[in-house]
């Protein structure tokens, strides 16, 4: 065995891989790539990836992209390492693991992304207010929903993927507020999710995979 | 065992659902429901899935959403039922149908979007012709992509959700041809995939989930 991770600081896919692989403890070599130097867009990094995108992992032989695959690949080839499984064995809690990770990809991230790259891609002065006040709306319903989904601790028992992938997306949409305090996405955030974020951040191998560029100099 | 399929003719997530439980031969009650007849939007409808889409499939006391949560969980619940397993045992093939199945739903369906909403969704005089000729332009590099993927008679060595799930997107994007002669979208699939196309629609089951609504009356 021996892994290596390609991330870039702040990529909320890349982020989930991160996680799994410090909750389940496996040794490997990061590779941190950078957005702006241009790391994702060279010919060697392409031969990984075709697609030029954030996370890769290399495991021996094998080369995968694409997040979700990254971790159920995981999963499978170290289903107890560490703190175990992050989709559970029981067939419906895996089944809900799953389906919260589809609805992050297939919704949330969606809803989020305009008003995101509206804050984060360009100045102040030329931001369109609607399509951040379109965004919070959008946001609120997600999180109506996945606030809904919180019955203990985490999302579906002890901690899974869904709680990295739904954490990851949300920490990356919080940080817009640093640079537009029209978003105010804290302001949407209910009761149950703002804990269970404070949980997730209380894990013990959180701050290692914290992205490095958002860490104040 | 007892499964409900709530299913809508054409709908590319549900239509991998069919072919998942045609595959596996499992016993099901077929729920069509109508986009047009407003069947997605009532409140029983919300009951089972809150984002009121198709898929949504019910087993015993589970009710589940989201296409890949749904077809991953078949295979959990039945793996060697009917034709056997959609996601294989080997751990790279397994790693690379997710890969696959990801890829159609964060690249293919995006880049197709716009172009299918224009065809399905206008009329012939109000369809803008930019929208049509960029989407040709992605969907372009796409099928470039999937086409290098074919080394065998399926994506992944034998049929599995990959190759149901590119199908079901295929198909809806061949479609708009019929709509608006300027897709060409026939044009675009080169000589593997084309040949693949037939492999799937020669499959004994492929009939059987043939979208009701584009059967010529």
């Amino acid at each position: 065995m021996a892994i290596t991770f390609y991330c870039a600081s702040g990529s909320p896919p890349a982020w989930r891989v991160w996680l799994a692989l410090e909750h389940k403890r496996l040794p490997y070599t990061l590779r941190m790539l950078s957005f702006s130097g241009g790391d994702l867009k060279t010919e060697d990094f392409a031969r990984l990836n075709p697609r030029k995108k954030v996370p890769v992992l290399t495991d021996g032989e094998l080369t995968l992209y694409e997040s979700i695959a990254i971790v159920e690949y995981l999963d499978d080839r170290y289903p107890d390492a560490g703190d175990g499984r992050l989709f559970p064995e029981d067939l419906k809690a895996r089944a809900l693991t799953r389906r919260l990770i589809q609805e992050v990809d297939h919704y949330l991230a969606p809803a989020v992304g305009p008003m995101l790259r509206e804050v984060f891609y360009k100045p102040e002065e030329e931001r369109d207010g609607a399509v951040i006040a379109a965004g919070r709306e959008k946001l609120a319903a997600e999180l109506r929903l996945f606030e809904g989904e919180l019955r203990g601790d985490y999302l579906v028992g002890p901690v899974t993927a869904a709680d990295h992938a739904l954490y990851a997306m949300l920490a990356l949409t919080v940080r817009a507020d640093l640079k537009d305090p029209r978003t105010n996405v804290r302001g949407l955030i209910g009761p149950k999710l703002a804990d269970w974020m404070g949980r997730i951040e209380a894990l013990p191998y959180y701050e290692k995979t914290y992205p490095p560029h958002w860490k104040p100099v």
